[in-house]
């Protein structure tokens, strides 16, 4: 059955059956014109949203409508866990064609509502409408934080070292085998880019071993860490030959003739976390935060004064300015 | 200059240059990977989100730039006064193609700060990112409300009496008058429909007084009213004869030939509030809040147990089955 054989009410009827009803912390959810959420005493709200279009954030063609939804809900997640704050609810709003399958619809719905289930997130609103041409969905997340000890971009000092956590690459590899119909060759990589997975438990363990700035690799590494120099007035060295990929990427920049680092610098989407701690406690905090997420975390470089720029430094002493560009949505590339 | 020339970095940084940064109860505005928000003690948030899409909500000759971005964020503020909350928050995303003139985005981004200032809402975050083709802009607000005091729509009574600010059906008429061509005749018509005004004042003084529901008019008064008879789990008897309009509309009713009852009963985007008061107080109530608010609130009907349905009846006694339809996105109507 399409969305235009069924109308409005009765679609949003059949949506909210996939979302919990109020709950703990929610006196009111889905089904009034906005919803009522408990403030936790001593703690702030974070507050984020994305927006994604078909034709220009993804193709239909490139995965299921359940991993759709479920990555419109991750990369969200994943703005709130580089806050160093706990995700606790979500907004999903859809607008698609009347010739839209009502199943594909609600496959997005079951993709986003098994995120939040797994991660304790409530889905509390939201919006559908008509769309004259692309499927656009329209996510927005808050969550809590402890009074001050949210985790910004502006915080990093010299002589802090830079860690990230998981991959760098792996979504933008993934990314160009999909393009390229190669989705089942490296399956690490297709899944980094179709199912990314937001480092929740990795930044409430940075947040408690003393992290110092924190965000998320969305853009590339090459931009996300130019926002937090600029946003903290210091400049950073970072060591190409630490920066750490899977093995499946080793693999296919071979295979395929991938210029590695362009794609680990300025490859989009990795939601990893890119985060400072100081120097003299970053490899034992690096173990701390690896034991608790489950999850292998890399120290690549190190803050360093404004003037000194954001550099690649190689173990040799060679070094060179980091490329300018992570991606961009309005300028058209490769 | 267009969009697509500039880059999405600077476009942010001048769209940024529009919004306060941090402030009073914005320990975090614009510029991390999320807002970070005071909680007032004793409160609760609210939270909502609209999704607009040219060719679906609206079209771009239909008014200015300016016009678009202060409509967008006044029907989400109107969702947060229909809870009887104050809102405090606002996300702005913007989707457009490549070819849009940065100065379009801006006067967007220009009219919706404005509205945001006038109302005491800080502007704290939002997204940008390319459309292939439909202009679309997503808007998420938050706001606070005394912990269990939110006006839910399940809050009427059989015996309370049913309540509208301001004038129904105005939208609609001016919706039809700017599709004709015909926006100069009635400019209180186009005005309702091009800048329609939240109800924040009037929300307040409804809490204050004692209202037992409430809703904003987005869909029309047959559906939205159906949705607090549903909610509520009553029935409604509303008269025909007191439903409010303006003289501007009653003009054109004539001028033009349409339907009034179907305008004032199914047009959508009044903005106005429809709630509910214990019978007793509702005439000197409505003084109350109408002196408050500056505008006009009118009794329209009476709260009926469920088994009456909701029904029109004159003051003859005729009486029948209010019509089903509010606004419906899905199915194209006239």
């Amino acid at each position: 059955m399409l969305v235009g054989g069924m109308g409005e009410e009765a679609l949003l009827r059949k949506l909210r059956g996939l979302f919990a009803a109020a709950g703990p912390g929610v006196p009111v959810g889905i089904g009034d014109d906005a919803a009522v959420l408990d403030c936790p005493e001593g703690r702030q709200a974070v507050w984020s949203t994305d927006l994604m279009l078909e034709g220009v954030h993804f193709l239909k063609q490139w995965q299921t409508p359940r991993q759709l939804g479920r990555k419109c809900l991750a990369v969200n997640l994943s703005d709130i866990a580089a806050m160093g704050a706990t995700p606790n609810f979500a907004l999903l709003s859809i607008a698609c064609t009347p010739e839209t399958e009502i199943e594909y619809v609600l496959e997005i719905a079951r993709g986003f509502s098994g995120l939040a289930t797994e991660e304790g997130v409530a889905v509390v609103g939201g919006d559908t409408t008509a769309s004259t041409g692309a499927l656009t969905v329209s996510v927005s997340v808050g969550g809590f934080v402890e009074e001050g000890e949210a985790l910004l971009r502006s915080g990093a000092t010299v002589g802090d070292s830079i860690l990230v956590t998981g991959d760098l690459g792996s979504a933008a590899a993934g990314l160009r085998l999909v393009r390229e119909g190669e989705s089942g060759a490296y399956p690490d990589l297709t899944s980094a880019f179709l199912e990314p997975q937001p480092r929740i438990r990795a930044s409430l363990a940075a947040v408690q071993v003393g992290a110092t700035s924190m965000t998320d690799i969305s853009d590339g590494l090459a931009s996300d860490l130019r926002h937090i120099c600029e946003e903290s007035g210091v400049g950073a060295m970072v060591e190409p030959a630490s920066l750490p990929s899977s093995p499946q990427m080793d693999e296919a920049v071979v295979r395929f003739g991938w210029d590695r680092e362009s794609i680990m610098l300025s490859g989009g989407e990795d939601y990893e976390l890119l985060f400072t701690l100081p120097g003299g406690i970053a490899e034992q905090a690096k173990e701390v935060i690896a034991h608790a997420a489950g999850q292998q975390v890399t120290i690549i470089g190190e803050i360093m004064p404004r003037e000194y720029g954001v550099r690649l430094v190689g173990r040799d002493g060679s070094g060179r300015d980091m490329p300018p560009h992570g991606y961009e949505h309005f300028i058209s590339r490769d």
